[in-house]
């Protein structure tokens, strides 16, 4: 396992890197949670295929563990569907103390720290990345959100989690697509900060297409990723200028995932487009 | 003009206590709003006495001014209100570094300090309250929020304005049950952190309840209000322990609240009546 410390002003945390982290959540999260309530939030596939795995080993290091699905997909990310959480919370008598456990992708994680951000005026939050965008961007950061009719992200919060724990062993099981979909992102750290990874990737490339991944050079592409993350979210949590470099792509991106409803690229797909309309145009 | 400094570790920022401050909100907010976007907020019965004036003046100043009418009472404290100022706010092309004006009492406060906490991840807002209530007491401190059909404030944040202008002006213009319930909260002051403003208070009663009250007796009982609470949200931000003195009366007052389904009381009267309780209790 390796640990990457995101180093902010208030909200400092791990980032925790490696095989088999989603069997050991509960003794992973027993020191850092503030209490033992906690609530896990998914996508009903997602909880299929890794609910019960961490629901046991919550119960197995004391953790007293409620539950709420969410559909799945980007229509999730909706202030209907924060409206139910913050309902279940309260049913399930979630207090200030409280945690909430987002399990999935970049839907699951933004709407559930949004939901952190503002239920009671602000509980903490684990992320639980799935896939290789997660846990290569949405999970590290606290850019928490949910959409409006007019566009997305237009409603949220900065709100760090307690710590990130991403388990590279589901990555394994995603689809091609999915692992080509998070290498956009993976290769646009390499362009806007660090050539020698650059380099890395342009070498090794043919073994992160492979299906599945060599695990290796995947594990270290993910964690090289999160530190260039963490370097420029600790120079600049809030966006006011330098962070932005973590947009080369977003511009011609978004609009091309917009202009197609949101149903023709995954996310790092239309990244990886935008970065190249956008070296041509430059 | 009395000018009170709210000194926190990150946002601190001025309350304004005068005569006439409305008609000045353009050159008084000139030098510290980020932006020359602003958006009005205010109920029409608000709207109707104090908009126009405000408009002008702001007008006058240069800024560029959107306004969006809310429900009188406590149902626009919703997540669907807040949905609908967002998408009025994107309407008038508000970005980040943009204003929220909020000209009214508790509810249009905390519902516009809760949607400039989280439209576009955060913009910046200022209270402009026209009740006794709302300048001693919910406009200062920045605890912002909106009700679930569980319970009060439920959904919120901790988002301090840029500037606080309590215009003493408009109190003259309030029903007596108006400055009475406002009252209940200035007392608690007295009670909690100041045995001289209590006695101060105790001597001067007569003159606050007449119709309408001496002005500077009053003046100088919202003064001190603030100036107590701003000490101890000074020492206590976010409420982690010292901030809940701020609390009393409201356990029993929130309850009485509740059970008359927010009709029979008006927030400072149902407080008095909790303080009276507790103390009964104690």
């Amino acid at each position: 396992m390796k640990t990457i410390r995101i180093s902010l002003k208030d909200d400092s945390y791990d980032v925790y890197i490696g095989k088999g982290l989603l069997e050991r959540v509960g003794e992973l999260l027993q020191p850092i949670l503030p209490s033992s309530r906690v609530m896990l939030v998914a996508d009903p596939i997602v909880y299929r295929l890794y609910g019960q795995k961490c629901i046991d080993s919550l119960c197995s290091a004391g953790f007293q563990v409620a539950e709420s699905l969410i559909k799945v997909g980007e229509e999730s990310k909706s202030l209907e569907q924060a409206q139910k959480l913050y309902e279940a919370a309260l049913a399930a008598g979630l207090d200030r103390k409280s945690t909430f456990l987002a399990l999935g992708g970049g839907v699951t994680g933004d709407l559930t720290g949004f939901v952190a951000a503002t239920y009671l005026r602000g509980t903490g939050y684990v992320q639980l990345p799935t896939t290789l965008l997660a846990q290569v961007d949405s999970s590290v950061g606290g850019k928490v959100a949910v959409n409006l009719p007019q566009g997305k992200n237009l409603v949220g919060a900065f709100h760090q989690p307690l710590a990130v724990l991403a388990d590279t062993s589901v990555l394994f099981s995603l689809p091609a697509r999915h692992i080509k979909a998070g290498l956009g992102e993976v290769i646009k750290y390499g362009i806007i900060w660090d050539e020698v990874f650059f380099n890395y990737l342009e070498e090794n490339i043919s073994c992160l297409l492979t299906n599945p991944p060599e695990p290796t050079v995947l594990a270290k592409a993910i964690a090289r990723s999160v530190e260039i993350k963490a370097e420029i979210v600790g120079r600049d949590e809030k966006e006011g200028n330098s962070r932005r470099v973590l947009n080369f792509g977003h511009t011609y991106g978004h609009a091309l995932e917009a202009a197609t409803n949101y149903q023709a690229y995954y996310h790092g797909e239309a990244v990886l487009a935008g970065m190249a309309m956008a070296a041509k145009l430059a």
